[in-house]
């Protein structure tokens, strides 16, 4: 994704991590927080669907949606009828959001109940989601979100005509206040409990792309193409 | 998870669906949406981690958390020193939450960008998290965590020690206002697209466990125990 990244991005981009906020400073699990500019980008390069909260009526909600990184923007979009677009195009200027990305990589057994845990890969981004005007920037992005989810599926396929972007809500949130966390490796027990008679590791646990499933009205005559065939994560 | 819910859950399963309110009655996409019990527990116990989503200082926080399911129930848990849970605990009654679980069962591909989308199944749940007390009932959620990723485990792990759950806080969420969405099947394109020389279909995609790796330190003479060689999905 960050290719397609606006000239006047790249500045951001030139220090080696983000700066650690009151909000983003964790609290506990220190050793596993990271503000590491080039992990924060792996991890969210490496999903497409993000849970993305914000504050109705005072209260929470937290719903999954598509995304996509450009340099150091996300972008979201829906449709303009839906309820949370609609609220982030209203508010100007802007909806306070909380953006989140976790990769599971593996289930943490330990000899005790107590030290069980997963092995993650997690990216919080707290900021401010502005609805997109620009009719460029808002190509970009849609092609960034179909993009971030099939890489090089965008120019493979038709692209958006003057009605579907009208129909389409495009909202921006800016890298800027966030951090990773990151768990790996084996469990933790206490030295006390390594003799116990319990089996103790981890399973790993990854993303398992089957074979691509043609849609019953697709011509026969029509590959599957280069980026799916070869894709495996 | 059901089977070890406290019997004065029970009652409330007689029904056979949620009843929408307004926060959860969907804007767009009706279809999809979905009250039933049985599937809301299905999408709830395939899972293990959530996004949960709360408010502090007036802007949204959305974490990812492990989480387990007792009958009408769900149970996330954390250090005492977490900053969510201490929040939890600090506001009797209670925290207004959003505990939000996604599936992501495939990629859609259309010949249009356009109606690009995702399989997937997630169920949203609102409500008030409460700081769960009784001894028992503490007990009965932390087992229930443990199994919820590995069923079977908690009884194969040494249990937690007096001090450990001293150190644990564990908070406690009613299945109550919630809805589920569901997206299936092949893309969805415009009769005029479906001659465009684009491939499309879904891409399926499943969580796969690797083969367990034994701790640096686990007693060669242990093996693997059933209930996870077993597994697959």
């Amino acid at each position: 994704m960050p290719e397609t990244a606006p000239p006047e991005d790249r500045a951001q981009e030139t220090t080696a991590s983000y700066t650690p906020t009151a909000r983003t400073a964790p609290t506990r699990g220190r050793a596993r927080a990271s503000y590491d500019r080039e992990l924060v980008h792996s991890i969210l390069d490496e999903a497409y669907v993000c849970h993305l909260g914000f504050v109705r009526d005072g209260a929470p909600v937290v719903l999954p949606t598509l995304f996509a990184r450009v340099g150091e923007r996300l972008y979201v979009h829906g449709s303009t009828g839906s309820r949370p677009l609609r609220e982030t195009g209203a508010a100007d200027p802007g909806l306070p959001v909380c953006l989140t990305v976790t990769h599971v990589d593996g289930l943490v057994l330990a000899r005790s109940a107590f030290h069980h845990s997963i092995n993650y890969r997690s990216v919080v981004v707290h900021g401010t989601a502005v609805t997109v005007t620009d009719p460029e920037e808002r190509r970009l992005a849609l092609d960034a979100i179909v993009d971030q989810a099939v890489p090089g599926r965008s120019k493979d396929s038709r692209p958006a005509d003057a009605k579907e972007l009208a129909a389409t809500a495009v909202v921006r949130l800016d890298l800027d206040e966030l951090s990773a966390k990151v768990r790996t490796g084996g469990p933790n027990d206490e030295p006390e409990d390594l003799s116990l008679p319990y089996w103790a590791g981890v399973v790993p646990l990854a993303r398992g792309y089957g074979a691509p499933v043609p849609a019953d009205d697709l011509d026969p005559a029509v590959p599957a193409p280069d980026y799916l065939t070869a894709r495996t994560v």
